[in-house]
């Protein structure tokens, strides 16, 4: 079986969930190549040994550059903060390499695109974290919207909605750099956007209200200094789809009680979709005329589950979800189809962002592009 | 005990649910006056004759205005399509009536207000039919919000979504009737724009997007025959309260599967709640630090479903809030608190539908008023 | 229209309920007789006389003999403890009423036969308060089970739990006298026994663990003195049913936290059917081979959910479950088709809870009859 | 890191997932050993290859006796059908292996002894597949009930109900041999007991009903021929714990529509909780005097969740749960804590399914052991 060497830069939240995506893809996919995890990168360096001994990587180190010049990796995943996306994927794709790098992108469109436009011309195989779109029950709701079961779409309303700043004492962090991008519009809507795109094709124009609601917050945890906050907590976005239908999207950090509410409903005149990650292997469907919401619990009949689960009901978790992502990049770089999202399509994404922050900006329906 | 004589006008699912509800009140509210149903008044002379018959009306005419002219009558019920209730409400007024008045009160707030400034020259109580906020589960939703349960508002999420204009073959029909005012925005709009007052109190600003999604309907069930629809079928509003903070309402009656999705989610720096109407006995309380979103079931712990039954999680329907809107009322005629809405707040709510409107055609943020 | 003088004997809980449903029965159903509430009777002098006053009673006394001798009085409603049932509702019959009698009808099955076979006799007609099945979903229910699309029937797993007993320091009460029959078994066990019945038809035996949990209660509120309780708190039943499957049953007033969870499911070779009372407007179906369950909404589709309300989803309270009763009730005594549930069914759901009883004592399958 | 060596024996749903969890455990696990995939064995010999291939193992092979001779290996994981548990799991213990054995452990409680005692007396250390009383809410509810948060309990209402053979027409296979032990009481039943257990302790009587639905099943897929079907589709237990209160369970494989209804509630004098594996990051409790049920969502709180995801609401997927079992197994080994189940435990719910199986056939109340 190919084996495809892996590089890994930082040790977050993402960090650990690639690492342990990377580690599982190939028992789960046949044919899918083994991805031997050679080098974790950190600054910090007991992070940095730590997650090598953890899922072991053959070593660790803690400055990046240093990854990108060893031969043996042929695949870069980037887990940093979004500041530092731009110059690590664009090294990383001078280096010859494939890239993964978490969402959003970049902060903004310009630097989006000129990865973009520095991957493709390079050849190399890209893909960004959208993960959520990964999910066997997501992409049967968009085989049934495309093969028209839904007749005429004539809504989107869609939300991603957590709680993790909702306290006004939780204290400034890299979420909150204006130098990283939007706020909650983009560490969330970034998700919700993809998944709208996924599900319905591209957006045409958005009218964006983007709220900083807690004005400052603590430097940083328990200290009396505050710090200005200048970007959204709350963005509500009104949105025009090209294919001529409109909709609606809430992106928003301060939900207190949610964790995990991302969801949508999709209607159309045949028909309705509904889904929220917090009950994530759950897709409710209308048809027209029916006595009822069916709710569809996910099994073997939604590809790939059956390679987690032979029965159904059984359940996947968000790591599978990010387990299928690694599993599907690192097949794509073995030849296989590109399934994306890839840094295209996060591109395309960050200029939705952007219009928004800009519409936000102007008061306005602004076009996309 | 006091009686009180009735006058209503009109036999249809409004007509019937005021009949419903007089009967109950007084059964129901100890201190209630009895309604006395006298007179119900019909064009269609067989749905008069058989509203008479069946809810024991002591008598039925084909001419609202002979109605008012009958001493017996204190109260008149308005349940007529909304381009006639301005008419009838002043002329309900100058006879010296109290008057309920079904929802949208007015095609238009230029109306709304006259009927209001009527009715409060001529000191007559009023009531506007919005009558999913008689819910014992959402006046304790505004107590809570009300005491600093929820902390700091910071968002509000309301949807009043049904599907009864989904199928595009549906017919044209006064609903549609551009002079009786908007569409969903007006007709299921009003409602969650009053959900939102009710418990949030006022509006200060909108951007709505009101968009009319099937351009022409059947002239009449099963015509060939095409006529323009003017009106909104789906509704998408920015919102600015008062007291500071934003939110957005969806009022859309293409919704398949949706019968009754109205509902809400407010949050704040403390907590948040959650409603459907779809499960109107249940409400979902969050509390920061909390393990979990609390569901409470309705029962004599939120007044008036005690009066109803002396059990909790015996549920109430859709007809017992009815029955408590004309209770009040019955008793606010008979000099106890005015809870409302009265024509006073639906000339609010129908300021906003007003300004949603022009917003839309404007595409910009309107103040209220 | 036709009117039916009603007398009612008790005010407690039930009593207000056979009010309000009479009060409301004629207005809903077209064709149902109009109940006009003549005396009502209670030990309580105070609360004959507040009930009279509220419901509109035209007079009241404390003593259900004189009821009986009232010439205007057609029907006799017994909501009195279920010890006086036998004695109140053979007089009634000897006094030539038909008779309303709250569930369960009688202490046990000798008694319930005697009450049956007298109005069986006098040909009147009777009605026994196991309101729950008045359900337009469990008629619907019913009704798909019959037309086979569950298939052969395998299971029926039925619950009535609630938590009014829960509590340790709940005092003794009528409730846990002996001489009225059992304890949850009766209290609650007889709805979800009188369920099975509707849907699924006679049980052949029975295999029943009665357990008393509580064995010793305050003597009344706050008292230091104790009494012993000598019915179940929980019971725990193993059902056969006549057509050959099996099932269980548990009825628990102990069950913290639940208010009415009373609800089944039914398997069959071809589909199940899933209902709770705590989603009463709720009804879930599944198909052999379908995605999932069907989440089907009460609405017009479900009779006699459109006399009610001529849209879909507005949702039946517990009052209007009541309102039916009474109306099917008011319609048989003018001739209408009886369905139920009569003195005979009670009397075979009591013999059900005799052999239960009996069978908790012996610790073994017992045949019904 | 230590690395321990594994040999599987079977190819089917539960190897597959042994796989999984062994490949996953150390990653997730800080200080779990690695397990090193040695030896697959099946004596399908093209599934064994396919599984060498897909996960790893360095070799395969048919001879699963050859796999016990291996030095290499420390770790012996049997997934085979159920009658083939007792002369493996010998064979690996008499090799000096640790030994992981599917559940039920044994088809009946004398064979399960013997491996106990042979597995005790060689001080290896085992584990049986109970995999879902490893969800981190679980050990939750366990601990709520251990620290008196319910009170006295009052009774346990367990189901593990699913539809795979709810078909007549479902074939007759290795499930409904006899010789395996029984039917859904093994196969269903042992998961809900081991699960009553886990919460609450030792049963100390049990009265069932075991019923076989389906008298006789096609041979083969599509086969004419029909064979006898001996074992109980459905059984239905009533229970008594040893810490003195009762309850009841359903196992049952024919319940069409159930994919995972593998759940529980358990009451208490001052609380209950609530659980189902078809929402297996959900978790309502309920405390006296509440105003409803908490909905506790799976996170960080509740370990080893937050080795999975640093996020709460994210989600565990089936295989996690096996992971945890994994790397809890190979910890022991390692010198942590044994926490099973272990053969001894599954040695006790053999017992409690024998002696439900005697109960059935006595039709009376037997004591366990």
């Amino acid at each position: 079986m190919r084996e495809i060497g892996i590089g890994l830069i930082g040790t977050g939240f993402m960090g650990k969930t690639h690492a342990i995506g990377y580690s599982a893809a190939a028992a789960i996919f046949p044919g899918c190549p083994r991805a031997v995890l050679r080098v974790v990168s950190d600054i910090n360096q007991p992070a940095a040994q730590a997650m090598a001994r953890q899922f072991g990587f053959q070593s660790w180190n803690t400055d990046w550059r240093s990854l990108l010049a060893d031969p043996s990796i042929e695949v870069v995943s980037i887990t940093t903060p979004n500041v530092m996306h731009h110059e690590m994927a664009l090294a990383a794709i001078a280096a010859g390499k494939h890239v993964h790098c978490e969402k959003p992108l970049a902060p903004n469109a310009a630097q989006a695109r000129e990865m973009m436009e520095a991957a493709e011309r390079a050849g190399c195989v890209t893909q960004v974290g959208f993960n959520y779109i990964k999910n066997p029950l997501l992409k049967l709701a968009r085989e049934m919207i495309a093969a028209g079961e839904l007749g005429e779409i004539t809504n989107f309303r869609g939300i991603h909605a957590e709680d993790y700043m909702a306290d006004p004492q939780t204290p400034y962090s890299w979420r909150l750099d204006p130098a990283g991008g939007g706020g909650a519009v983009a560490d969330l809507g970034s998700h919700i956007i993809g998944m709208a795109r996924f599900l319905l094709g591209p957006l045409s124009a958005v009218n964006a209200e983007l709220e900083t609601v807690i004005k400052t917050r603590p430097e940083a945890p328990g200290a009396n200094a505050r710090r200005d906050v200048l970007v959204d907590d709350i963005a509500r976005l009104g949105l025009r789809f090209a294919a001529g239908f409109g909709g609606s999207i809430e992106a928003n950090w301060m939900a207190s009680g949610r964790k995990m509410q991302l969801g949508f409903e999709v209607s159309g005149s045949k028909g309705s979709l509904v889904f929220t990650q917090e009950r994530l292997n759950e897709l409710l469907h209308y048809r027209a005329g029916a006595a009822g919401f069916v709710r569809i619990e996910s099994g073997p009949a939604h590809p790939p589950y059956g390679l987690f689960c032979v029965a159904p009901g059984h359940q996947l978790g968000f790591n599978d979800l990010k387990t299928i992502e690694m599993a599907e990049f690192l097949m794509a770089i073995d030849g296989g189809p590109r399934q994306g999202p890839d840094f295209r399509e996060a591109w395309e994404i960050q200029k939705i962002i952007d219009t928004a922050i800009a519409s936000s900006r102007e008061k306005r329906w602004m076009e996309i592009d």
